[in-house]
């Protein structure tokens, strides 16, 4: 069906290193046949996009709790998500996880048959349901130590992606969108959209159902937990909308244990998850400016913070750190309010919530300014070693990760970089090999060695203080509190040691 | 040995209404004589301030776990404290409270006659321990929608009150600080202060303890346990002060249960007391901007922010209202971006938590031009019934109240107000009496109906749904959420409804 000349690319799985060839014609309706007739008395769920949440969205409702489904992924077929088509009809799940359940659901999933992966949007003619789990970015135009004055938000790929199911459908299809959306968009960009589709198609445009339901998923040990087992919002643009993806939510979520929350409209449940994930943004923020307190006051910020959390009511009181990495939290503030200004056509910004995105995206420069006052010497040609790549503890994820605008920095002043991660090969984002042996990779010397992630690994590791220590004179450096007092008194007093939101040791 | 003449003045107790005149010969060393007399073998500690914390401090002390004290209170010879020291000694607590163990620690206090209160200083001279529990302001100058350019935090009552203290004390005593200050008050104000009054009086100033340890007191039904079942952060501006100051905290406080946080300087511990507030500031500050949004969007922000506190990391973001008010909130962050700059020379202001306190000290004045807005005709003449005095729900406390800004709104636009709050007779900053019979007073009728705190009393009351359906077409605003959107649904059509964050309904 869709099919057209494209110049010959590969796609090559970051998770088995395989590469595949992008064909030249792009038609898999014989594929997606087959697969639906394997399934002839099933319900279609087609998830849309094979990213973070939508693969493994996919392989969940491939293993619904109350009822069988046929379950289509499409993707795009791109360089970045061909492979993962490829990946999961192949046999290779297409994200390293440390969830076991993603391994046992996916070889349930494997003996049914019952999850197919396609870039077709023939697959869409096929489907009673179409869960929309595609990216949408925000393009921040300026960078370093500036405002958001100039962020875009461009919904032209995802219009085109809906547009996609409304040239296809049928007309009483649910389209669930789980996105992350600008508040307003299923109401006034979505449903619309489908509408002229269908209208064009010369189809009825009273049966479409749009509902919005946003996902929590966190990738991790509780990756597939963080869907199945866990709170859920959702609405719907009109009754009947919010019923049907209350009834297929009943069947994928354990919702006998963590019920339902329908909310009076999608605004709302839109508004929901770029506030949740604002709140969160801005409690990093407020202790931006504290932190820089602490030290000018001489006080342990982390001392502080840790007495506060004592409080039931203060328990998620934020540490400090290098910056706010990820897919969320870097743009969702920015979503809302984009959404306020061009959805509702309000005149003002959710100022508060932008300022929160800019502190934050400030904090990695922070670091490096703070690095510069107190080394004060040339940082040319010094050879300096990173312990932490992901934006997260614990975790390979390198989204976002505000290491990266404080790797820039070093770069740009002209360090030797060295990274160091344990839950990282590869930095995608910079095309860069990372080492994962700590204790051999310290056998190295360096002038800097610097702790810009917190894993676990980093803390109370006895072997790395005693390996510190056997280093030449050097500048110890930790941007995130990682290191103890303790261990701070243990260092050699060959070294320096300093540490953001410490204050003088 | 405090004596002089002043004019002859009444200080009348809130508690029982009964007038005392304030003497003109200042002299109570035989009274202080007297009590340590009953009491020569027990160590005496000295509560200076007989406010909110003070008072009950005092009597927490008076029955300390391990140990037997003397406690003497000690206030000023004024108007607003004067009745406090004669009503302690006369055997009226001079608060009212909920909890019922005030009673019972007050009962035994006065069997073991341990409890005194006085005005003069000469008690200073008996103290083993002084804890300094008395206010410390921030003087607000601009009002309404302005900046906060110009508020002031102005040390002089305070250091007059630690001189008191340093004037008369032994040259060993312990100076317990419990006042919220701005960070960097005990290190460079306080112990200074000490030490330069023992010097004139040819001490020595190597003794001398000051520590600071912040309360959490909460006035209410856990008023005592606030203080004595709940977790402390202290520490000294040296060794021995953080020692002496954790020694008498654990005859006073059950550490068993809950253990004491020790910080590493004072500065830590008066950071962490503001940081503590302004984190609640913030919170509450962050969500005004998304109830407007909210009022645009059509969205019920209630249900969205129940909905997000499912999340256990979620539960305490806060709900929009009419403002914020109490002791704390209102200026703790002042006082936090006062002492950065000011104690410890920074050129950097705390620009969110004084923008938060902006945003929040506006809230009373939204609420106002969005009734105006949605009303659009004359106030003038208008009769109004507030449904709702003091700033806290299910408390008859009324300082810093956001209902007073609301109120002098109205006023101004020349509304005849009628109050009514169960916790509130009278309210003593505006010297107006406070209705407490909500079903008589809705006999009445009003051109408006406005609720203004959430007592519990509001919330889902049938009967003040009946009477309010009883009333002639009236308009009802509810500027904190308290009506469910059951109950808006139940009241009658001939009714306007509004509700702050709730978009129209």
């Amino acid at each position: 069906m869709m099919s057209s000349n494209i110049t010959r690319k590969i796609s090559k799985s970051v998770v088995t290193g395989k590469e595949y060839v992008i064909p030249a014609i792009l038609d898999d309706q014989a594929g997606i046949d087959a697969f639906i007739g394997l399934h002839p008395s099933k319900k279609v769920v087609v998830v849309q996009g094979l990213g973070f949440v939508g693969s493994v969205m996919g392989l969940v409702v491939a293993n619904a709790l109350t009822e069988e489904y046929a379950v289509i992924g499409v993707d795009l077929p791109v360089e970045g998500s061909y492979w993962k088509i490829r990946s999961i009809n192949e046999g290779f799940f297409p994200v390293i996880a440390s969830d076991p359940k993603i391994g046992e659901y996916y070889q349930n999933a494997l003996q049914k048959k019952n999850y197919y992966a396609t870039y077709d949007a023939y697959a869409y003619s096929k489907a009673d349901i179409v869960v929309v789990d595609i990216n949408l970015d925000v393009k921040k135009l300026s960078s370093g130590n500036k405002g958001l004055e100039d962020y875009q938000v461009d919904l032209t790929a995802f219009r085109k992606a809906i547009k996609a199911i409304g040239d296809n459908c049928k007309e009483d299809i649910l389209v669930l969108v789980e996105t992350t959306v600008p508040p307003g968009t299923s109401q006034k960009v979505i449903k619309p959209l489908l509408e002229e589709c269908l209208n064009k198609r010369g189809l009825s445009t009273l049966k479409i159902k749009v509902a919005h339901s946003y996902e929590r998923v966190m990738p991790g040990p509780t990756y597939i937990d963080s869907i199945q087992n866990f709170y859920r919002v959702f609405a719907g643009t009109d009754e009947k909308s919010a019923d049907a993806a209350e009834h297929f939510l009943r069947t994928v979520i354990r919702t006998d244990e963590y019920p339902l929350t329908r909310l009076g409209n999608t605004n709302a449940t839109e508004m929901a998850k770029v506030l949740e994930n604002s709140f969160r943004a801005m409690n990093i923020a407020f202790m931006v400016e504290w932190s820089r307190f602490a030290e000018e006051a001489g006080v342990d910020i982390y001392e502080v913070v840790n007495a506060i959390r004592m409080r039931p009511t203060h328990k998620n009181i934020m540490l400090p750190g290098l910056g706010v990495g990820g897919y969320c939290l870097t743009k969702d503030p920015l979503l809302a309010s984009w959404g306020r200004m061009n959805l509702f056509g309000s005149e003002e910004r959710l100022h508060q919530s932008e300022k929160g995105v800019h502190i934050n995206d400030n904090m990695p420069l922070y670091a490096f300014t703070y690095l510069q006052t107190q080394y004060k010497g040339s940082l040319k040609g010094k050879q300096v070693l990173l312990l932490g790549v992901s934006y997260l503890n614990d975790v390979g994820d390198t989204r976002f990760t505000p290491v990266e605008g404080f790797y820039e920095q070093l770069k740009n002043a002209g360090c030797e970089i060295t990274l160091h991660d344990p839950h990282v090969t590869y930095w995608e984002e910079k095309d860069v090999w990372v080492n994962q042996l700590l204790e051999e990779i310290l056998d190295q010397s360096y002038d800097f060695i610097i702790i810009t992630t917190g894993h676990k690994n980093y803390r109370n590791n006895a072997a790395l203080i005693a390996k510190l220590n056997q280093q030449a004179p050097c500048f110890i450096y930790d941007t995130i509190g990682v290191l103890t007092n303790e261990e701070i008194r243990s260092l050699s007093v060959k070294h320096t040691v300093k540490v953001i939101g410490r204050g003088d040791l």
